[in-house]
């Protein structure tokens, strides 16, 4: 597998991660990106994509929607690749004082800096928290849907009230290739648009999904295999639900993942950075957003804004060993117009 | 006169000074704002108008002057007093920790923070640097028109070729109550608007206004009063150009003024701040955006709306003493709802 090279790789694609992006941009540097979401926004797209935002700087209101497509605007004129739906997963400082970084889905990187703009942590699904569950993850319990094919066959029990797990079960009653698929959720009450609902329920009517209303507080095996899972239903009696594959949904919580593990200074989960530059324990690698701490530190997404400048221009100094680089203004100067591809105006 | 008590007083309306006011009321303090120009924006109004914007975060682009507008929407819901061409000219520390302010319009605030927005500092007119020219300031010689009426049967040499000069030269014009009026310029081409412009060219050519092209290179004195500018001609001759009064209008530049005598720490014109809560070396007095200076500190006014946030927080427990101040979101909070004049969104 090739090795992709760069200046920079930002890690989070949300709102601070995105700016970074810009910023890097602006000093002419190469950047990846990489997100363990399957999209760019992070929090405001995953946790409030229609929630209002009332304190970004000029912008006197927006939803996380808005604030990511903005953004996303802004670092359009900058060559930068997304690769989403993974994690940083190992770094090793180099020789050379680069980094080799690679990822969940096997994506390799040597780069020069590495910016930690990680928010609350990766994105990873809830568990399903019952003793001895967890060994059959991946085998027949599963925390995403890849592909119905896979559950050709099979007795499918879907769990969860959001539209992940009714997205998953319609999937799988569209693919057709289950024997018996199952929405389990502890009350007749589902969180999706409207017309994932209307589909749902007609799924339910025909009798293509069955619906059972239940939490989900044991399993039973036999001869390490999952057979069933114990229902304990809105009137306090027990139901055993036989299956093949046990699919839950109970969506996303954040965790800061392999990123505790690199040895950088951390202070109640936060990476421990300088006022100055933003750079972590490690030089080369900064922390920006809410996923840093320093005094006075307010978890706000204008003060990501700030730390991504300050930390860019400690990469360049890393990038571009042999330059001194100015501060110039997005305002007046001929060479950021050009990376912005935009007119330089005439002076008056 | 009486004295305008007040939790917070801001010095500068620039894009910082208006996102500190923005921070300041999110936390609930009663805030009032000084500035030495006509109308609240500061550079981005004064020098760059017009001129395009790219680096504001979220904000692919705008100009000064909408940016501004849009942080003067975003102020509107608290409460704030703007007291516009002004300047503060004293601060006086109280027994009790609060600060007396006097501005140059005889305003005066009893404070229990200051912040100072005031960018590359308050906007004073040019000087014409002639020696011994200085001693007319006020009484002969003129930086500003307050009342054309002031010069009525005067001979009045207006100076410079912007429009703050030909809007002057016109404004005595149309008065009709000075005896001559004359405009000069080192060279016949003026920098204002076409209608401006065309209004000029045609007093000139009625005979209403005088047109002289040279600079002013000297004066003549006679009994202590000015009686005469010298000018040099394009051509390298000298001409007496007889007056009773001159009006000079070179353009305005930025100067740190009374502020470099409170006292504060300076380091090369700026003002020494922490990274904690931009305070100056006097507690209570916070500086924010272009003024101050920290190790990694870059003027962008990216970074100014971050300082404002953390300053706020620092003022905050000046003005709260007893109370322990929680960060709160604008997404979520009710409280912050309430102040902002918005509904709170209902929870999925």
């Amino acid at each position: 597998m090739s090795t992709i090279t760069t200046d920079a790789l930002v890690i989070g694609a949300g709102p601070v991660g995105l700016y970074q992006v810009f910023q890097l941009g602006l000093l002419d540097m190469r950047v990846q990106v990489v997100d363990s979401l399957a999209y760019p926004g992070g929090q405001c797209i995953e946790l409030y994509p229609d929630k209002p935002i009332y304190d970004i700087p000029a912008v006197p209101f927006c939803t996380g929607r808005e604030l990511v497509d903005k953004l996303l605007q802004q670092v359009a004129p900058f060559k930068q690749t997304f690769h989403l739906g993974q994690e940083v997963t190992a770094v090793e400082k180099q020789a050379d004082g680069q980094f080799l970084v690679a990822t969940s889905a096997s994506t390799r990187f040597l780069t020069k800096t590495i910016f930690i703009a990680a928010g609350v942590g990766a994105f990873q699904p809830k568990l399903l928290r019952l003793p001895g569950i967890e060994r059959h993850q991946g085998q027949q319990l599963h925390y995403r849907l890849r592909d119905a094919a896979d559950f050709a066959g099979q007795a499918v029990v879907v769990v969860g009230g959001g539209d992940a797990a009714v997205d998953a079960a319609l999937a799988l009653v569209n693919a057709g290739t289950a024997a018996k698929v199952t929405l389990v959720h502890r009350r007749d009450v589902f969180q999706a648009p409207e017309v994932t609902l209307s589909a749902m329920r007609a799924a339910i009517a025909s009798g293509a999904l069955q619906l059972v209303i239940g939490q989900v507080t044991g399993f039973e095996e036999n001869d390490g295999r999952l057979t069933a899972a114990t229902l304990t239903q809105p009137d306090g009696s027990e139901l055993s639900l036989p299956l093949d594959a046990l699919l839950v949904f109970y969506g996303l919580s954040p965790k800061l993942g392999a990123i505790a593990d690199w040895g950088l200074a951390i202070e109640r989960k936060q990476l421990v950075v300088d006022t100055e530059k933003f750079s972590t324990s490690e030089p080369g690698i900064f922390a920006v957003g809410d996923i840093n701490t320093y005094p006075g530190k307010k978890k706000l997404i204008v003060c990501g804004f700030h730390e991504c400048v300050l930390a860019a221009f400690g990469a360049a100094a890393i990038v571009f060993p042999d330059q001194t680089i100015h501060l110039q203004y997005t305002t007046t100067s001929p060479k950021l117009h050009r990376l912005l591809g935009v007119e330089t105006p005439s002076s008056d």
